[in-house]
C-alpha cells in the first residue's frame, strides 16, 4: 500500500518498528481475566497533559457498545486515556454492554482523577458476550501501575486476536521547528473474523494541533489507507482508529493548511499505509498481497467500484491463489460492476506484463510472463479503461484454503 | 427456492425429470469439436413453425458475442432454431469473435432454409478463445440430422460444463381449455466458473402468446428465480435464458392479464425456480443450500440489498460450512449492508430456532438447537428486522474448501 505521498522524499523507510517512548505518553498491558490461560487482554494508554482526539469508526450500522461511547466522547474534549480489551468485542450487547462499558471508563477515570469523559474505550473479540466486568474492574489498579513510557510495545501485543505478529511502528521528524514524535498501534488480520473482529489503530504524537486538523488529518490518512484495504469485504462492529495529540513538542500548532500540518501529514500518512498493509499481508490465511491500480475511469468514484469489485471476487482471489492468469474473471468481475465500461478497450497487467489489450488476451509469451508473476508473494494488477482520467487503488490478498479453514471451524 | 405462487395448489410436484417430447421442438446434441475427447459440445433446437421468442440476459457489462447477437435478434422476429455449445463461452474476442457466431448462425440459416436472423446462438466454457470455427461448420450438417423430438434430455447433456448433474424439467397443463406442455432445459453450476461461467436456459412450449406476454412472464420468472440465487456473487458474461413458444397448443392466446396468462405461469414459474435451486445445489463445492429471508425490512428493495449481503458474505457462508450457528456474523453483515438497520429489534431464525431476540443473542438451549439446524443439507435464516414490511429471499449455499479447490486449480 503505497498511500498519496505529498512529498516524494519521505517513504515508509522511515519508519522504525523498535518503539520509542512518545513525550507524554505511558501505556501498559495486563491480563484482565479476559481470554484464557492468562494472556494480557486489558491495556491502557494515558496521556499527560490530556490529548486533543480524533476518532473515526466502523460505518456498520450495528454498533459496538465501546464505538457508541467513544465517537461521542471524542467530539466533546481533550482525551485522558484510553482503555482497550481484547478477547470480547462487547457487540451485540445490548443496553447492559452499554452500561458494562460505561462504568468501566468511570472506575479508570476515578482512579486517574479525572472527568470519566476523558476516557475512551475501544474492544475486540467475540460477538455477543458479555464482559467479565468483576475481573476488569478488580484488574485496572494493578494496570494503572503497569503504565510507563516504555510500554507501547506491551500495548501492541495486548489488544492481538488472530494476529499473528503485532503492528506498531515508531518515528520522528521536523515540524514547525520543532522535533515531533509520533507512534501507531493497530491490530487486525484484516478485519475479517468476526468472532473478533476488528480494526483497532491508536496513533499517538506530541505534536501541537487543533481538533478539527487532527479530525481531518485522521479522516483523509485513513481514506488512502485503511479504507484501501479488504480481505474479504466483510466490516466489523467494532473497528476503530484513534488519533492523540498532547502537544508537547510545543510546535506552531499545525493547523489546517499550514506547513507544520504538511509536515506531520508526511509522517502520519506512510504510517498509516503501512499499517494496513500489515494488516493485509496478516489477511487470514492470505499468501498474496495484491495491489489493485485501476486509471482511465470516468471518475475516481467509478475507479474505486471497479477495483472493490475486482478485489472482493472470489473468483479473482481465487485465481491469485491458484497463480493462474484468468483475465477471463477480471473481465468478467469489471463488466458487473456497475460502472459502465467499453470492453474492447480494457488493458490489464500483471506487474508489467501486458496480458490484455483492448479486451482481447495477448497469449502466448505473455501469459507465460503473467504466471511468472503471479509466483511472486506480491504484485500489482493493473487495468486501464481508457475512458476517462479517473484512478484508484486498492490492496488485497488472495482466498485459499487456510481462510476456509480458519473461518469454518469444520467439525471434523 | 419457492417462486412467488400465483394458485397454491401447484407447485413443483408436478414437475417431471422424465422429459417427453413438445409438439413442434425437435433438438439433439452431437460433438462438434470443441470439447476435448469427442463429448458432446453443440446442440441445436428447432422449432415447427417459428416460435415467437423471449430473452433475458446477463447485465455484465462484458458481454459475449453470442448475447450481443441474441439479444438484438430475440427482439425482432421468430426463432425457427437455437445453436448452442459448450467448450467455449466466444467471450472477450473482439469482433472476429462476433464474426464467427454469425458465420455459424449464418450456415444453420442456411441449411435449415430460413433468414439468418430466425437462428439465435448461445454459448458456455472458456474466456477469450476464438471457436474453432471450421470444425463446427463441418458438423452443423450432422447436426441437422441428429434432431428429433425425442432429443431434449441429450440437448441437456451437451450443454453442460462443470454441472454435476443435467437439469432439464418436463411438465404440461391446461390453459385455456388446451393441454399445452413445457420444457425447460439449463445448465449451470452457480454461475460462479468463469472459465466457464454461465447460466443457460431454454423453455419450449406449443403454447399460443403473443411475445409481449412471454418476454414479460420470462422476465417475472427470471427475478423470481435466476436473479434471487448466487453461489459468489460474480456474474457471467454469457448468460442467457430464452422461452420459445410456438403456438401448437392452438389455445386461446396467454396475453397478458388473462386466465391463460395466469394458468401458464403456474407451469412456468414453479419450474424456473425449481431449476435455479438445482444449480444452488450444483453450485460448485457447495454442501449446503440455504434459503436466506428477510422481513420487517422498510421495502423490498432493502431487503434485496440486506439479504443478498448475507448471501455474499464470504464469513456467513464459512460459518454455513462450518455448522457454527455464528450469529454475530449476520449482525455484522447486516448492519454493513447500507440500508439502516436497528440492531435492538433484530429477531433471527434458524428454521424456527430463534436465536437472536431485540439484537442480543438468546444462547444456551437455542445455539445448541440451531447447531441441529446447521447439520442440514438445506435451512432457512429467517431475519425480522421489526422496522417496515418490506421482504425478500435468497438462495444460496455455503464456502467451502472445494470451492476453493475447484476455482483455484492449485498447482501442487
Amino acid at each position: 500500500m503505497t498511500t498519496k505521498k505529498k512529498s516524494p522524499s519521505r517513504d515508509r523507510s522511515d519508519l522504525q518498528t523498535d518503539l520509542h517512548p512518545v513525550p507524554g505518553f505511558t501505556a501498559g498491558g495486563i491480563h484482565g481475566g479476559i481470554k484464557q490461560g492468562g494472556r494480557r487482554d486489558l491495556a491502557l494508554i494515558v496521556s499527560d497533559p490530556p490529548a486533543r482526539a480524533a476518532g473515526v469508526f466502523t460505518k456498520n450500522h450495528v454498533k459496538a457498545a465501546p464505538v457508541l461511547i467513544s465517537q461521542t466522547r471524542v467530539r466533546s474534549g481533550p482525551c485522558k486515556a484510553v482503555l482497550a480489551n481484547s478477547g470480547n468485542a462487547n457487540a451485540c450487547t445490548g443496553d447492559p454492554g452499554l452500561k458494562d462499558a460505561i462504568g468501566l471508563c468511570k472506575r479508570t477515570a476515578q482512579l486517574l482523577g479525572v472527568d470519566e469523559h476523558e476516557v475512551l474505550v475501544a474492544s475486540t473479540g467475540g460477538i455477543g458476550k458479555r464482559l467479565p466486568v468483576g475481573r476488569i474492574r478488580a484488574s485496572l489498579p494493578r494496570l494503572l501501575e503497569r503504565v510507563r513510557p516504555g510500554g507501547l510495545q506491551e500495548t501492541a501485543e495486548t489488544i492481538r486476536t488472530t494476529d499473528r505478529f503485532p503492528k506498531a511502528l515508531w518515528t520522528r521528524g521536523k515540524v514547525g521547528g520543532e522535533t515531533v514524535t509520533l507512534c501507531g498501534i493497530a491490530k487486525g488480520a484484516g478485519m475479517i473474523r468476526p468472532d473478533m473482529a476488528t480494526m483497532l489503530a491508536f496513533f499517538l504524537t506530541d505534536l501541537k494541533a487543533p481538533t478539527t486538523a487532527l479530525r481531518r488529518m485522521l479522516q483523509e490518512g485513513s481514506e488512502q489507507s485503511f479504507n484501501r484495504i479488504t480481505v474479504d469485504g466483510d466490516m466489523s462492529t467494532n473497528d476503530t482508529a484513534l488519533l492523540l495529540a498532547n502537544g508537547r513538542a510545543k510546535n506552531r500548532s499545525a493547523g489546517f493548511g499550514t506547513g507544520e500540518y504538511e509536515a506531520f501529514t508526511n509522517l502520519l500518512f506512510p504510517m498509516m499505509g503501512e499499517l494496513a498493509a500489515m494488516m493485509v499481508r496478516d489477511g487470514e490465511g492470505a499468501t498474496k498481497e495484491v495491489e489493485i491500480r485501476v486509471r482511465g475511469a470516468r471518475s475516481d468514484e467509478e475507479a474505486n467500484l471497479l477495483a472493490f469489485q475486482l478485489a472482493h471476487s472470489p473468483l479473482v482471489k481465487t485465481s491469485f491463489y491458484g497463480r493462474d492468469p484468468n483475465w477471463g474473471r477480471l473481465m468478467a468481475a469489471l463488466g458487473s460492476a456497475g460502472p459502465w465500461v467499453h470492453p474492447q478497450r480494457i488493458d490489464i497487467f500483471y506487474d508489467r506484463v501486458c496480458l490484455v489489450r483492448n479486451g482481447v488476451g495477448r497469449g502466448g509469451k505473455s501469459e507465460e510472463q503473467a504466471r511468472k508473476v503471479l509466483r511472486k508473494a506480491g504484485f500489482t494488477v493493473t487495468i486501464d479503461l481508457h475512458v476517462g482520467s479517473g484512478s484508484a487503488r486498492v490492496l488485497t490478498c488472495d482466498l485459499t484454503h487456510d481462510y476456509v479453514s480458519l473461518n469454518a471451524s469444520y467439525p471434523s
